[in-house]
């Protein structure tokens, strides 16, 4: 008996979780639910359907988790809460400063179904959180450091998308290597927001746009770029679909602590990822936590639960005989 | 009230433990014990007293968590099952092949007794073995790598210093370059021992020993060194004092694995420590399980457990309200 899995949207992460799925032996897709038509998309599934939102309510029963894969600014904000009225839960909630408030919306909804909700479960928040976790509980005395990239920015391409004479635009957000070294030699800067993060743009124009206007108001722009060095390039259609069209990502995540009584002594914990498409990746910390979910209703759990309240042994399609044995 | 720790066996370990206790406000040291005549060892917390592992029993409800601190072939095997019929107890059990037969001697002792007993806390086995589950669940077809240092190994130091006419010697493995770099490129190779780490020796003769059959006699040694390049620098005493007095040790587990329908896409997770003192850094991990240990017999909980059973929450001293906003 397989675990079965529902997704809710079908866009770069949807379509990473059914691909996810299919390296999960424990695990079937049984249906996409789409707010548009169910007509329009077309799934790789051929054992799943593809259904209305509207009809979601008649899967209760056929679905063991459902995995939401809409954005956080209005998607899961209202979809978490409400779904998991109906099923155990997985999303990748992502606005930092909202997790409490979301994380209590939904904790009320799963503890009154009996359904489990795990929330902001991916790589940041996610596998990076938990690092944060773990290092910050072994050295308890330290510092720590988060960079990310060499990575497609969403937020950021959107951002230069929007100004009039830009055509496409592709922003990578990429850790500056002396910052990252002096973290690895224990020195424990204090990094400023450009010592951190250099912001490269690969911009395509409308015919007759002006370049080095558009490139000053990239340079210029407030909370986007203003605080880093940003570097702008001009490309051809060709060339941005030739070299810029997936959609990379990664970074680490660093704690440098000292430990000792007579001697100090200096040590390092690093986290790092390098990831060819960050969708698909994420997907996959998804699933992971599908099956944590699935197994923790029903051991009898309910309510709200984030990656630091899950044991990894949940995750692993092995027993715990079999992870002891193989790879303690 | 703060947790009351015990610790058994005041060895490098033991002395690490006793340091990290102090870095974790919410814990105090009670009592160390020791198979030695108490008289015979100074302990560096003025608040603790040192007493003879034959009273132990008088501590039962004067300590919550006792850490062992004994070696894995032959103090734990005993120690771990007979005090867990006592105490909650973390033990850092490392013979790999022999941890399920430990495991089933320390669950039945922790059943019976109503505690709780983590085992084969540290970071190999420890910390490396929860990545090795995280990228695991996350990353499902792949290939694991583990490699060790650059730093000391204990096991292998011994072995050259029971070679006739070696006064002292410290036996460093190194990671192979090479071979890292491969797997970060995501080229998957597959790696001899010999392809994997190389051996430096750096040893003190005893006045009119052969250098050269000393060093045919290491480079030869069945399981120690024949299956790898081995480098042995003769120095003398005082450069060895000197530089090779610390026990640095360090390593990296990665998990390289691809994901995706029509194009598949690479991944690599990397977990890193570089650590000035493995003996210290060991310890925080243990004091850090103690928590968890503790925390979980409070809620009812009894039993043996790895890291693999216990949620990351458990071991940090913040509350899950403080996690969720500050860590994820």
């Amino acid at each position: 008996m397989k675990i079965r899995i529902g997704i809710i949207g079908y866009g770069n992460l949807g379509r990473g979780v059914e691909s996810a799925i299919r390296q999960n032996s424990d695990m079937e897709l049984v249906a996409v639910f789409t707010r548009r038509s169910p007509d329009c998309i077309s799934i790789s599934t051929s054992t799943a359907i593809v259904a209305t939102i509207a009809d979601i309510e008649n899967y209760k029963d056929k679905i063991d988790v459902m995995i939401l894969c809409g954005g956080s600014a209005t998607d899961l904000p209202e979809q978490t809460p409400e779904y998991a009225k109906l099923f155990n839960v997985i999303d990748s909630f992502d606005t930092h400063a909202r997790i409490p408030e979301h994380f209590a919306n939904v904790d009320k909804s799963a503890k009154e179904s009996g359904k489990v909700a795990i929330i902001s479960v991916g790589w940041d928040p996610g596998m990076f959180s938990l690092n944060r976790v773990y290092a910050n509980a072994i050295l308890t005395e330290g510092k720590d450091y988060t960079f990310w990239g060499k990575g497609v920015s969403q937020g950021h391409s959107d951002a230069v998308r929007r100004i009039a004479g830009v055509k496409n635009a592709k922003q990578y957000t990429i850790p500056v290597d002396e910052a990252v070294d002096a973290v690895r030699r224990g020195e424990n800067p204090e990094l400023t927001t450009r010592q951190k993060h250099i912001r490269e743009c690969f911009v395509v124009l409308e015919d007759g746009a002006d370049a080095s206007k558009i490139e000053q108001e990239i340079k210029t722009m407030p909370n986007y770029f203003a605080d880093y060095d940003t570097i702008v390039n001009f490309i051809d259609e060709a060339e941005f679909n030739k070299n810029h069209s997936s959609i990379p990502h990664g970074g680490m995540v660093l704690r440098s602590g000292k430990t000792g009584l007579e001697k100090q002594n200096n040590h390092l914990i690093e986290y790092k990822i390098k990831l060819d498409s960050n969708p698909e990746f994420t997907s996959c910390v998804l699933v992971a936590y599908a099956r944590a979910a699935y197994r923790l209703n029903s051991e009898g759990a309910s309510g709200c639960k984030t990656v630091f309240d899950i044991a990894p042994a949940y995750l692993s399609q092995m027993s715990n005989e079999q992870l002891r044995a193989t790879m303690l």
